[in-house]
């Protein structure tokens, strides 16, 4: 019952709650939508359901090759069983192509492919607009150590294979994403887990022929449709939800 | 004869001039004084003389403790004969308490301790304002190799001790400073070397009783005299140049 469930957290996209068991909460994919430190808002209709099954999708995917996560299962439209963790105060940052931020801060077209991947860290903090930070303050403020980072760094490199491979085979470009990670006991062994979601509100997304944009860029530049966007990326993964109406139907040929 | 050299580069504090010997340079030492990626402008008359001196005092010293620098000796009252390197194109940062741009982007207050030294690095580009960059930037874009950065990091800490002790002594307390490296040859090994200069317009020196500044930043939020405080700092290390008048004398008591 909703209305009986205790509320833990509410964020710009998702809200947590208390789980049925100790050690769960309860995924809510809100259908907001922010950028630009949530200077710019909207409510995308339909947002919460594809990103709650986009999530259950790519999280279940990087588990089958055995990268842990907080994802149990998909409960309904917009919830998901997760299991509690203690977020790393980090946004951590991987990118294929130079976009975004990192194209303002080095002064290149977006677009430009890196000569390798980079993973680089925010320090999550809204109020100080999510800053760039070397990983030596990482390690002398005790967000994370120095073995911590490196293990996330080989998570974030592996889910970059995973995903890039899994977007290619759709004709996507994974361009850069944004994870975060957890720590969670496995009885008295403390280990790091792939939290939060992974979703067109945390990845860029190219199509590969056109360039066209399936991700939040979409809202933040106002570019088209939000929904049309995610919408096209479950299509092409086959991960529709069943009562998503406004899916791009081919005409069926009779003859 | 100074009319005849030729000029190699013209900075916004010093001016780089071809050596007398090949793979040398000279090094002249300007009164300019820029702020804010040189928004903020003006002539401090003798800050290059001093510059010079305390330059020179600091890279023997290091020199003396076993750290490659680009010193060979000092010309005259603005120069100082140097070994041409291959610059790094990074500003190496060292902090011991926050102040400036690290505690605005943590929203910490000026003056509050860190836990332990931080070492970090921005790229040295005028146009782009000097942007802290994270190591995975460094390495992919090939400014540095893994190698080098632990080489920088491991001499841009023995400097940092080095030198906290040096202003420990004369009751300063040494919160922050740049450094440049670059490469030169020995034969045919290359290393990496301290460059640049060493002077408190590359690093913030507060007194340790007063907290009253002694570098940089009583220019850059006009503190009062600038030459004041780096003569200051020049007559606590005994370093004065012969023929600055304006130094603060005592009275000598006459009994
Ligand atoms: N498994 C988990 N356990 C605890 N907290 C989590 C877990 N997964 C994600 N979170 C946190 O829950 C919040 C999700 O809501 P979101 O709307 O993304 O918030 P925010 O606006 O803070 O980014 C985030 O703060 C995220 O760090
Ligand atoms: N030994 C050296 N060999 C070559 N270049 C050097 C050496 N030492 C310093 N430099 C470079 O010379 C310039 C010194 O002048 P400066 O006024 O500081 O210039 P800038 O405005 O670029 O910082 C800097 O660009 C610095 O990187
Ligand atoms: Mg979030
Ligand atoms: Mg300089």
């Amino acid at each position: 019952d909703m209305a009986r469930r205790k509320m833990i957290y509410e964020g710009k996209a998702k809200i947590l709650y208390e789980g049925p068991e100790p050690g769960t909460f309860v995924q809510y994919f809100k259908d907001d939508a922010t950028a630009y430190n949530a200077e710019k808002k909207a409510v995308i209709e339909g947002k919460g359901v594809l990103n709650n099954r986009l999530s259950e999708f790519f999280m279940t995917g990087l588990q089958g090759i055995g990268i842990p996560t907080h994802f149990i299962k998909r409960l309904n439209m917009r919830e998901q069983l997760i299991r509690q963790v203690e977020i790393v105060p980090l946004e951590v940052i991987v990118r294929n192509i130079a976009a975004g931020s990192m194209a303002k801060r080095m002064g290149m077209e977006e677009g430009t492919p890196l000569p390798r991947p980079i993973v680089e860290f925010s320090y999550k903090d809204d109020s100080l607009g999510d800053p760039l930070v070397p990983e030596e303050y990482i390690i002398a403020f005790g967000w994370a150590s120095q073995q911590d980072l490196d293990d996330i760094v080989s998570m974030a490199l592996r889910v970059n294979d995973y995903m890039s491979g899994l977007m290619h085979g759709v004709g996507i470009k994974l361009i850069d994403f944004k994870l975060e990670f957890g720590r969670l006991w496995d009885g008295d062994f403390q280990r790091l887990a792939l939290a939060d979601e992974i979703s067109p509100d945390s990845c860029r997304l190219w199509d590969v022929e056109t360039g066209q944009r399936l991700d939040k860029d979409v809202f933040r530049k106002d570019l088209g449709s939000l929904s049309d966007a995610y919408t096209e990326v479950a299509r092409r993964l086959g991960v529709l939800p069943s009562n998503v109406t406004h899916v791009p139907t081919k005409p069926t040929p009779i003859n």
